[in-house]
């Protein structure tokens, strides 16, 4: 192609591809510590770490048919001789694959929590990644409630652990089951044959999960004859009739402010459904069995809106909201929504060995959830950067090197200045650059006394932003003069009362 | 394709693909338990984190030519639209791709850590991986040999904090320049016209890398006319003279006990080559800044054979090789070997801006300094799991639960047995697997007089190999009954007594 051709020996761009971004120093750090504060919690309820490889064959990710050309719908693929590769899009398919590979030595049930980028091959746009984290808890192996119930319980130790208040979170709990009870009653479940009316439950699921976003009405529309947006698209409704309608709307109405009051609205609908009761009955256990370990309502709330995606769960899904207000980039106040969410799949191992194996797992999105602590409460964005011992002669490189060696045996986090030092004005840039909170100095006057310069950055910045006139900064408060071997004492001095 | 209609419908297979493994439990807890270790030196040192994506452009890799159809040598790569997509393949190109892209954001000189992943398109085998660990600190910005001779310390004071002892472990470093210096001496190495002897010189610097592996005779060999290995394949010679041979000869015996005793014989060979003499300095500067502060030749070495790469390194290289023996897959005893490489790369932010930036680090092979640790002294493969409260009575999880609860709340790792508690064998066994201290049993009687049975299956299980008859069986002196309400105190007292 003469096109390429062109853009031969050009040099290339220095960007990331489209919908990919770097993290640098304490937003890095502050991750690592919410992580590391989640896996507490997962470690303490007795999960152990797994971690698979970012790639996986194509057909255990399950997403695709062998005979799409390219199964690059969603996951960025490519193929390797007879095989096609991808890179994971979330972590609970790897877990299926795990599982199945592995049976006979794990322990069963296996419960893991692991955590890491998945990749999604989707349109990037304003917020919104094609790499992102997950953190997820699962229990392969247990078809019974209390997994489920202590999903919501860690969820809810883990969003406190990492800093989120009671009170700004709620883990909302609903079952597919109660669902599939309502849609069996209004007649449009057939569970004899499961392919009938399923275009229709499709819709009628979809629009329950835009409650949301659309309010009553909105979903009314998409219930019955269909929905005209603001922009004039039409989307095709579920045509229901006004007695399925009603029946649909006691459903999504049916919440009250005890989750026994819920299950008794919940009963009254579904009753006679055999699926539907058992719904119930899952729920009942899940909800006895965390308030007896004292979550209550202001923590774990049944609200039958609750859809959570499409094929995937069989049974009780929950999902974390965050109650508090935030503002938006279009200065909307608005709450600040869902951080993770999960439920009971009971087919996906099934896919690899025929067997149906129980499970239940949860996935906190790490991005929304650091976003959501950083719009509550703003942290520093810089972190302390180490202590700079600037470059007076570049001929006494090693007595400088010398003290970066002793403050670092002393535990102070701490550099000679690498750069050129022809500038001294450079190095005390690279120092704020830094967030440094000292500088040493050591000239010639102060090596003939045998002493070395000590500048308290932070304490200078915040006098420089104070100070009006010269005479102010001629006293220079900011810096001391201290004997050359009292320089590790005097830095930790300084050093411990900006930890207070 | 027929072939393809064939294996329609049938189950995937549960497999990672080839060359990819899965990581369990207590490895990664070790993993991530040693990369803290190297972190905190790393941030000690004044670096700091810097996480980049695992996709970039493939031309910010810069490995490959426009015209080349598909770029998948030695990469994964995949196109997207105009665009080839690519997974890195170490933590040095995408660190170039940032510092050019955010230059004038980022301190100057700019020092970063990374670690994370990184993945090869090479033939997987035994014990070789197409994702792998990487661990990098690099200081960009800076031309001064203080950085280089930095590297050697963190490098020493890393693996020294990951447990490798003083004397198992030694850093070699090596100057490019310096063997630039004996390349020109021999006359094939023409600064005016880099191109000139090229081949050639590819040839030599090939032969001098294989030192370890086929001794002096063998580099003797491909300097001169050629070698011929056990299978009879041929490696063409570089077709020295007699007296040019000897000079490389002499260059690679040039090492000596003491860094001044090598920098003086290497000074004997390359003087009079003004790339050679400065090849020196800059290797005198970094002995005397790390000998200065104390790091002898007990950790760091002048090793004229250390060549490191062909077309990468511009000046100082250091590796890290560890010293002590194993016994390898063969029977054969053997040192371990390298762990450890780097080196100051002048060129690599250049293809972006043009500009040329001095830059120089270093990398960890986190893989193999695991596996180098194990070898040393195997750590108990398995960690302590948590406590299992058995389930003895199905109608009662909610009681087993509360003590799971308080047993947390005590700092306790625990669960309940959240599998089929049908078969009580399997709850045991089930705690084996998990290597847990200790079951909780609960059953009938124990309600009725208010007691719980602790059983200590570290102790039972010792007792188990060491026991041979019934009798002591019975005693079962590795379970004891308490007050309920001792559980806490009683879990609490057994397990810290494995702590120490």
């Amino acid at each position: 192609m003469s096109k390429q051709k062109k853009v031969k020996n050009k040099r290339p761009k220095a960007e990331t591809p489209k919908g990919f971004r770097d993290y640098f120093g304490t937003e890095i750090e502050i991750r690592n510590s919410m992580l590391q504060k989640i896996t507490e919690v997962y470690n303490m309820y007795g999960f152990e770490p797994l971690e698979t490889s970012a790639i996986e064959n194509v057909d255990a990710l399950g997403k695709f048919l062998p005979d799409i050309d390219r199964p690059n719908d969603g996951v960025f693929a490519w193929q390797e001789e007879d095989n096609w590769l991808a890179l994971r899009y979330d972590l609970t398919a790897p877990l299926a694959r795990v599982y199945a590979q592995h049976q006979n030595q794990l322990p069963s049930p296996y419960r893991r929590y692991t955590m890491g980028p998945v990749w999604r091959n989707e349109k990037p746009g304003p917020g919104r990644f094609r790499q992102f984290y997950q953190c997820d808890a699962d229990t392969v192996g247990s078809a019974n409630m209390i997994a489920d119930a202590e999903m919501c319980l860690m969820l809810s130790d883990s969003l406190e652990a990492t800093g989120i208040a009671r009170g700004d979170y709620v883990i909302n709990i609903n079952n597919r089951k109660v669902l599939d009870g309502v849609l069996e009653k209004i007649g449009i479940l057939d569970l004899t044959d499961i392919k009938n009316f399923s275009e229709q439950r499709g819709i009628v699921l979809r629009a329950i999960d835009k409650l949301d976003r659309l309010g009553i009405s909105g979903v009314k529309d998409l219930l019955g004859k269909g929905r005209k947006d603001e922009s004039g698209d039409y989307t095709k409704g579920a045509n229901l009739s006004d007695g399925q309608l009603s029946l649909i709307l006691s459903f999504l109405e049916s919440k009250s402010e005890t989750n026994q009051g819920t299950l008794k609205n919940l009963l009254n609908l579904v009753s006679g459904s055999s699926i539907g009761e058992q719904g119930i009955l899952d729920l009942e256990k899940i909800v006895e069995s965390t308030e007896l370990q004292g979550y209550g309502v202001d923590r774990i709330l049944i609200d039958p809106s609750i859809v959570r995606g499409l094929g995937y769960y069989t049974g009780p899904v929950l999902e974390a909201e965050l109650t508090f207000e935030i503002v938006d980039e279009q200065g909307l106040t608005r709450r600040f929504g869902s951080v993770a969410g999960g439920g009971r799949y009971d087919d996906l191992v099934k896919r690899f060995t025929g067997q149906e194996v129980p499970a239940t797992g949860m996935s906190i999105g790490v991005d929304r959830l650091l976003a959501a602590l950083e719009s509550k409460k703003p942290s520093n964005s810089t972190g302390q950067g180490p202590v700079i011992i600037t470059v007076m002669d570049r001929n006494r490189l090693n007595d400088y090197q010398l003290m970066a060696s002793e403050l670092r045996r002393a535990g102070i986090r701490s550099e000679v200045f690498v750069g050129n030092p022809k500038n001294f004005g450079n190095q005390l840039k690279y120092a704020d650059k830094r967030n440094s909170p000292i500088a040493i100095i050591e000239g010639e006057n102060e090596l003939q006394n045998g002493e070395v310069l000590i500048k308290d950055l932070y304490l200078g910045s915040k006098l420089a932003s104070e100070m009006k006139t010269n005479n102010e900064w001629k006293s220079q408060p900011a810096q001391k003069t201290v004997s050359r071997r009292n320089l590790v004492i005097e830095v930790e001095k300084l050093i411990s009362s900006y930890k207070n």
